[in-house]
């Protein structure tokens, strides 16, 4: 069979097993041919190809419901049901989307979505599906990375309590060839005796360098690899309620099918176990590392395409050897190590530990994923004036993404967390300057960079700017208007204008809180028109800059709760000390009418 | 020893064992006293009076480092810590803390917290104590609530793993006389037998109502209890890394005292898990529900202070009475059990699974924890489109608590995220009303309200209004100025302004998202000083309207994303397509400049 003739998976059911893996193998070299030359996920989307297809092959999508935790690893689900003629656009705009998408197809059952988030989804519709007495399946696809997550623990207890039936595929994504239970009993039983905590606890020995919490990295494999072992060896799965099969190999069609056969009978919950490869059939990339997201690449060699030289390198590597150049004049200031992956709520709290017991940490999250942290940064970073340095990566549009994705909505969450610092810089001098800056302030510091080349300087030298200073260049005698901007906009504006000599004043806005108000009334006061150009959601800048405009130029007066933690008391003494009750509401208002009259 | 002599913890160490009971007994009356006359956290308070006097007499507080997770059970900690001569102005402005602070006493390690968020902070205070080679002992006090959160759960594998030494006393606390050991053996036995699982799944049977989401619940106490039966009779914690002293009758002052002296001499990280009464020693509320967070109360009788009139209820019983009455219209429209307290990011991706199969959930959240909602939210609520009701409980500010406890940041949290909306009725009738809209739009809709007291209209009748418009009501024929707020504030200022004769519109601005942008236009147009009243972090209303004002006014030219969910593409396409490349920012500069000429 063709790939490019499926339309839907009704087509391939009349497969035999020995064709379906051929058409596998197929689809495993068109999805390495496209991801070459778009760019995107790689190893996800090979490692689960055969899966994919006797899923299909098995289930009556889509009146059995399919979930794809995370939804990044689509792309054999897609060929499967009708979208390899599609492919061609992979990534692009109006293209086919790089994660499951609902108005692409009614065989995606939901968008793109955090890791973790699928099973509280999956709890739910079983729960309608049984009110409403309905027979289907629900299947929850999900991998090593997801299932570790707090959200996928605790709907794993309510759905395990419960007995609400589906099947969970869980899809452990090994480096290794996988020896099926052999490697697991050993781990197990090697688990409960002294031999191996002792052995384990040498290992951490040798492990703790002076780079902070190297402690929490392990000697087997990834931080997280411990969980998903704790799940398996100790049959958590059982313990909470469900049946358990496996682990089979997620590269075998005949055990892949009768398993899948197995759990679709099921009326109860069932954890289906596979393991599959990293980048299973591409031999550049299997079982090697770096291959999960990247971009285009010859697919003969393996080979990025995309050429940095040598006075470029990426805004990330910039921000991590700043702080190592940094480190030596301050052996405070330490790194969370991010290759540990901890999720961005533990790695935020951990810093805020650390920076309790006297050491300045730098810790990196991504800008999506902010909003998942709100809490945290508030009571544990923002309240306890932590000073924690937070690296926020991939901020703002990213490329060949949509919707929840995007790191556009970042400073508009934090700006409404008070006592905070939220910065960018232009360039590679300026993210060293306020990474130096940051690492002598004593408040948690944000400092946002985007993905992709930056220019390097030639060497390091730093400086320290004063926390919530903007800075601004004047175009000819007569400037027409005023441009305010941030991050690496600033200089294109800048070359922009003088190119074409157009006489104006652009503003380089570095810091988002605190807002530079003694620029912004200068401004204010020139009567000039203003721009504010805000390539995130907007209202990333522009809300604090109104916000100034209405204290200054008055058109609108607003009363509310100051930009600063309240103190506890009964309502009505907090609202007389924020000036927020109705006496004080009408107290402005006669003073102003008096004022006018 | 009298209990307002404590001045430090030093000086209970040379109490006997009796003493220290007698002690503990003093405090409890104390406590209850204190709570009958102020209001607070009762049950949890009386529930660790023993364990708090056993963990001071033991350890070595402040150099031992003690977090209380949550920290809203902290009056024993405060009372042994030289605290008890400030209990008279316990939750006043100024007065004594009702959570931990670090402001108030070296011995609070950490301020208010999350319920769950202690075990990072203890995991990071650890690294840096070991990289700095000293030898305190972190002690981290959780109880049942706490423990089962993803975040905790999260922690707990990572400190296991690295074997980070810290005292994790796990508080369970239980509703009847606990028998040690019996009732968990037996549960643990019971568990792994067939018999035990056929009569879990008759029970859920039976449980199976027309309320959607008690398939989640449970025979055998609350939800949570069932993970954490998991983490005990599976001995999960030594599964984890962690060595295992329990479960200790946690009102044995002896056992308690043994069990944490074994606990203060391991390096490696262990569990002491202590079982304890809710409310331990007042007879009125022990092993009663309801006695969690109270009102003042009469102490002789247990009743509460607090009078009610037949026409008033609690704003909560209000929005529950008014979907039970929405309901026999709407079969469709279903409510998450709010007694099975899931926590909030699970009850919300349950409720747009819940959607997505047809039915119209409402679920109930509080106003502090949104920030920790807004991933889930953006993704399975905003993106998905998903038809959810979602209240928001405790909005605005509360009594009693300061900072990360008020519900003040919502607004602002939510207005980041596209195609949502927020509203806020001003009184029990534009409740209904807004509960009705919300049923029959297909949108994610909040609703928020505030803690406390509201009057009833006379019978229950509702009306559908138009999503995003405001009501006014003008005083007077020639009013001098505008204002605009929301929520019951708005027929306070009414009723003021109406007694004082002050000419005046004052606006009822219900809907946060989308905003009246008809009426703000004409409000602009009439040159009016106008006055934003919002009793909550200043920016909830103010913002949108200062965005509005800028492009009706247009004082300031505001170019950023648009309130909705971008498209993937290249970057370069994402920009075009949202207007904010560098060219479109000249072109509309240049457009501005020969419209000025």
């Amino acid at each position: 069979m063709r790939l490019y003739d499926i339309e839907t998976p009704e087509q391939i059911k009349n497969l035999s097993e020995e064709q379906l893996s051929t058409l596998a193998d197929d689809m495993r070299d068109f999805i390495i041919q496209t991801i070459a030359q778009k760019g995107g996920y790689l190893a996800d989307n090979l490692s689960v190809v055969d899966a994919m297809v006797a899923l299909h092959f098995v289930f009556q999508t889509p009146h059995d419901q399919l979930l794809i935790d995370g939804g990044h690893q689509c792309l054999a689900h897609k060929i499967l049901t009708g979208r390899s003629t599609t492919f061609s656009t992979y990534r692009q705009a109006k293209g086919l989307n790089t994660f499951c998408c609902t108005d692409e197809s009614i065989y995606d059952t939901w968008n793109s979505m955090p890791l973790g988030s699928s099973l509280s989804i999956a709890l739910g519709m079983a729960c309608a599906r049984d009110k409403a007495k309905e027979t289907y399946q629900i299947i929850d696809f999900i991998d090593s990375k997801g299932i570790v997550t707090g959200s996928s623990l605790e709907a794993l207890y309510q759905i395990g309590y419960g007995q609400h039936g589906m099947v969970i595929i869980f899809n452990e994504m090994v480096q290794t060839k996988p020896k099926a239970n052999r490697i697991l009993e050993t781990l197990s039983s090697l688990r409960s005796s002294k031999a191996y905590r002792k052995a384990k606890e040498s290992v951490n020995d040798t492990l703790r360098s002076n780079r902070i919490g190297n402690g929490v990295a392990t000697a087997f494999g990834s931080v997280k690899d411990h969980i998903k072992d704790n799940l398996l060896s100790d049959n958590l799965f059982q313990n909470m309620g469900f049946d358990y099969l496996g682990p089979i190999d997620g590269h075998d069609m005949h055990a892949l099918i009768n398993a899948f056969q197995t759990a679709k009978a099921a009326s109860r919950p069932i954890v289906v176990h596979i393991q599959t490869h990293l980048s299973y059939g591409y031999p550049y990339a299997q079982d090697q590392k770096g291959w999960q997201e990247v971009m285009p690449f010859h697919q003969d060699t393996g080979k990025s395409k995309v050429l940095v030289s040598k006075d470029q390198c990426d805004w990330e590597t910039w921000i991590q050897s700043c702080i190592a150049f940094l480190q030596k004049q301050n052996p405070k200031l330490s790194m969370i190590d991010p290759s540990l992956s901890l999720r961005p709520n533990l790695a935020l709290g951990m810093a805020a530990g650390i920076a309790k017991k006297g050491y300045h940490p730098f810790v990196q999250i991504q800008a999506k994923d902010v909003g998942q942290c709100i809490d945290t940064i508030q009571a544990h970073l923002a309240h306890m004036n932590s000073p924690v340095i937070v690296g926020v990566d991939q901020a703002g549009i990213v490329d060949g993404k949509g919707d929840v994705q995007q790191g556009i909505y970042d400073i508009q969450l934090l700006s409404s967390i008070p006592d905070i610092v939220i910065s960018q810089p232009k360039d590679s001098q300026e993210a060293l300057d306020l990474l130096y800056t940051a690492s002598r302030s004593q408040k948690p510091f944000f400092i946002r960079y985007p993905f992709g080349i930056v220019n390097k300087p030639t060497e390091k030298n730093c400086h320290a700017l004063s926390v919530g200073t903007w800075s601004q260049f004047q175009i000819g005698l007569d400037p027409k208007c005023i441009v305010i901007t941030y991050g690496p906009e600033f200089d294109r504006i800048l070359s922009k204008a003088k190119e074409n000599q157009w006489d104006m004043i652009v503003i380089n806005a570095r810091f988002f809180k605190p807002v530079d108000e003694k620029i912004l009334k200068q401004m204010f006061l020139m009567q000039l028109p203003i721009y504010i150009f805000e390539p995130d959601a907007k209202g990333s800048l522009s809300t604090v800059v109104m916000q100034v405009y209405a204290k200054i130029r008055n058109p609108i007066h607003i009363l509310g709760i100051e930009d600063h933690f309240i103190q506890q008391g009964s309502i009505r003494s907090i609202r007389i000390q924020e000036h927020i009750s109705v006496n004080a509401l009408f107290k402005e208002i006669d003073h102003e009418q008096h004022a006018v009259r």
